[in-house]
């Protein structure tokens, strides 16, 4: 018999939240009890949200209404700092897959430095399992609590976490250039992400240093067992979803695709492409699937390494249901088999 | 147990074979056997559509060699014409979901005004049902060969049919304009298609004569019980799928919404929104879904009625899979509960 | 010798006053002696508007620290309301050309009744003169304060006007079907202006009904000797500039393209073009141009006409542009023959 | 007295072809005489492009019905390899700006090695004159024939070729990852191009090596003195017009930003933004501008120099009509003092 969970979504406003339904509404084993979302408490989440008309969705509540009892698991699609003070009000047996930044950096020093103020829930901390699926497999399904990776963090570690760890790239020569689609900034209404100001053009964004770097610099440290700090550019694309890494590195390029082909292997989300080939956004587009592609550069010893996903899904939503899979001791690509949508 | 059917898709390499697989890929009971597409032969489907990296699909063949004995049904996504040659040469006893034009005319003298030559298979025209599933479906489910609809003409038919039916608009004042994703036009190299000559503008097209509008005249006057000729304007949008289709009427706004809602109200595709709503494409995206809204003009005596759907889906694929469940006795909807993806 | 206007923009941080900046640049007679916008007073141009690098312009001002003294002519692009505060405190003697819709409308009741709230400057709009440069050329030539009309207004007024006045068209069978570019909608950072929200989608808006109608509605009243109505039903489109109308009207063909042709025929701005021929936004994308089509329906009595331009400049700046031209004694073209930009 | 030069364009049912139009059409000194286009010979330009609808236009001719005598200065916007042919077969005295790719490599085993087939007219090739305007602004102002750059070649080597004269970057260690507008792949129907193919989402392409790379390394290494290598990463972008070259370099953020300042400081065509600054391409949009922004990496000793320009303008016709100016000896800006076009 198949057994259901019930499942809660706080800050379901948002396109994570929103993607979570969409990745719900076709789970076997997980159901949607409570959608909440403060600023449109008592509204049905398909005015919202209109794609969701039809669906039988409980109307969004205000998150202190939320009766924690009657959930199995709650993912978090909550803003930093707001996330901190939500998760520690909550019982500490509830599982939880939060997908904000709040719970990804091990060190509290790094968390106060990148986001501009000093962590609130260090226990927590403590106790996150950093929510990168294939590298972080045994410790999410026996965790409570996981801390979704950035979505532009999670596409670079995947192209480089298996060549730090198989020793062939050069660690302090990894450049990378990423390109990310606007979903990534959120539904806020900020005038850098109107139709009129990224249509129809590209320009790079947070150029002095982005946030996401704090995530992956720690675990490419981890992997590599010494500090590696790596350059990171990324440009803003005219499309919705979608992050491309353009990934440059010094190294031999079939060491390099030999590392990645092995490590991933077995991964039903992570395909390697042959060698000399390159992906595309697009043919990820809507899947939980993360390309890589491995190309010898022109210039003698040096290769790139490309590598897509698609930020709601890979990056963030589609992610969070895989690690809630591991963590209900369900099979862990449930709901999550859905083909990329091109065109 | 679970039953699974051996299927082909015949023109594999166009966007609606394409779709065919999205939605085969996690059909419950269909698998796919075979995918042809002469000009494409030999080569894998995932260099013909990237997106297809990883699934477990057959090579592309020539539909020459395709064994029907070894298939339980068959979507053929061809060309007109191309389509009657084809399916002739089937037997007569494979079950085929057809999307293209070839089938949905029931008079010859239409066809040829419209297709520009004779229909070259009248014994197969006249075998056909029309696939319009909502309202041929017993028809349909007892049918051997379905001709599935314009995708264009799908969108009009949902909004306007049960008006006619009901008789709360006059048949004679039906202006419609369509704007249509570029999708539907198919993948192959043209000018008029390219990204440049596409995006960042809108034009209307077919400006003298659509030849959907065959199909739904057709319809309409079928279930007017007498001719009715139709105003129709499509306009190519800048955008890759969806159709929205404003259909301006005279009548009275809260008789159509009732026609309307209580015609589908059993339907578990096609939604009609409260009156006084209007839907976006952007919200049925990649769904089965049709939306439809009724939204009275202020000029007395006339109504806005809004029909919008995915063209992809239930403008072709969706709705072929749809006809094809219903054809081997499954359940309607098996495979086609993929919620919209938004954005 | 060649004379030089001083001139402001009040309102410089919006689109349509980006875009007066634009065309002030390469204008022989106009220069920009001040910039007012009081949410960014003290910032450069180039700093609101990236675009403005490089260009020699005064820095943004508050309104209030504006001499009219300094100036010979400004553009004010203000938000309606604000409009009628701003104007009615600048020096009578000023020639102002208005964007907003504060001057439009004649009926004080009319306007109460759209944009609900009393009209508060009710001399300076019996002083101002409606800004459809064709059709008020000699009135705006004289005028101290022309009122520029709204985008989606001219639009349908170079389409309509000249059938009323010819008598080709039954006024009360008008229905128009409207396509809108985002830029319209202005600068302000709204959920429903994101990329997510607009692009890869369409969706009609303001179905209630639009307040350009008021103007429109005024002028085809006025030609018509009789009170018309009209229905219309704007779509807010994937793209940053342009509006297309599909006006679909009872008449016959060739009387109604005569009468377009005839009209324009010395307009170097309004080009009809050959009977059964499309026009599309994207070809007078940055240019001052409106292009109007001619294509009998299928029905026969009905036929559709098709007008075109760029809501940021014919629809808006281009025109305030010209009408100033006109109200210096300038060529009326003067810096306005800049060719589309395509792709 | 005001002088005009007749002028040709030969291949002008291109992007490039269309864009020199647009610009000799407020050019005071240049007048269309002839356009070409064997494949639409016959034809009025304006039924090719119809955005020249209005314009006074000569119709199209076949090459061999060109005149050379009628004109003072062609413009060749013609595939490479067909334009050896035909500049071979004009008069050597007649003033050609080549848009193509035939005259820009001085070596002719570089072209060779490139293009695939070796180089037939190598008299011309010695007398060409690379046609980067602030590096070759005096040969160019001599030259009968001027080669006109890549579209990225140029973006890229304006912002390295002064970092390498003032020795302030390590030429080994330069590494540029280049988002390309899909009008600079012209208008021919290739799959690849369709809006279907390329709008929402992004990929390199060219990954074995982009023949722009042939252009900028010979310049390169021409100025450092020594044969420079660089890596090298184009991407197609889902927009029309403009590139983008992020280029990371290893040097010291003020003195590369101060090179480049010094360097283009008199230049009215290239701006350098202040340091810590990046450019984006819409705000160059249509316009003949380069924007140069200098950001220093987190890595120490690391940087980032961004450089964007307008493929159809300061890319390509902006360009061969800055050096159709000079060869004529009018003003270097002449026709090309365009603001961008944004949005």
């Amino acid at each position: 018999m198949t057994q259901t969970f019930r499942t809660a979504i706080l800050g379901a406003s948002g396109y994570t939240g929103a993607e979570l339904v969409r990745l719900i509404a076709t789970h076997p084993h997980l159901k949607i009890s409570a959608l909440t979302a403060n600023s449109k408490a008592g509204q049905a989440m398909a005015s919202v949200f209109p794609q969701c008309v039809g669906m039988d969705l409980p109307d969004l509540i205000r998150i202190e209404d939320l009766d924690p009892a009657s959930i199995d698991i709650a993912f978090c699609a909550l803003p930093h700092a707001t996330t901190q003070e939500v998760v520690s009000a909550l019982p500490r047996d509830l599982k939880i897959v939060d997908l904000s930044a709040d719970f990804r950096l091990r060190d509290p020093a790094a968390y106060e430095a990148w986001y501009g103020r000093p962590h609130g829930a260090l226990d927590l901390q403590d106790e996150a399992v950093y929510g990168l699926t294939e590298f972080y497999r045994e410790q999410i399904a026996g965790a409570r609590l996981v801390a979704g990776t950035g979505c532009n963090a999670a596409t670079v570690m995947y192209g480089v976490l298996p060549l730090l760890a198989a020793g062939v790239v050069e660690p302090d020569e990894i450049s990378v250039a990423l390109m990310a689609g606007v979903s990534g900034a959120g539904r806020s209404a900020k005038e850098g992400l109107l139709h009129t100001e990224v249509s129809e053009g590209v320009h790079p964004y947070s150029i002095t240093g982005h946030r996401h770097v704090a995530e992956f610099e720690q675990e490419f440290s981890k992997v590599a067992g010494r500090p590696v700090t790596c350059s990171f550019m990324p440009h803003l694309m005219p499309m919705n979803r979608g992050i491309l890494a353009t990934i440059h590195v010094r190294g031999e390029a079939s060491a390099i695709h030999a590392a990645l082909a092995e490590r991933y292997s077995a991964e039903p989300f992570v395909h390697v492409l042959p060698l000399g080939e390159a992906p595309s956004t697009r043919h990820v587009r809507g899947s939980n699937l993360c390309r890589i592609g491995v190309v010898p550069d022109r210039v003698p010893g040096r290769v790139y390494v490309f590598s897509t996903l698609d930020n709601l899904m890979k990056g963030a939503s589609g992610q969070a249901v895989q690690n809630a899979n591991l963590m209900l001791g369900l099979e862990e690509s449930a709901g999550l088999t859905l083909a990329p949508v091109f065109p």
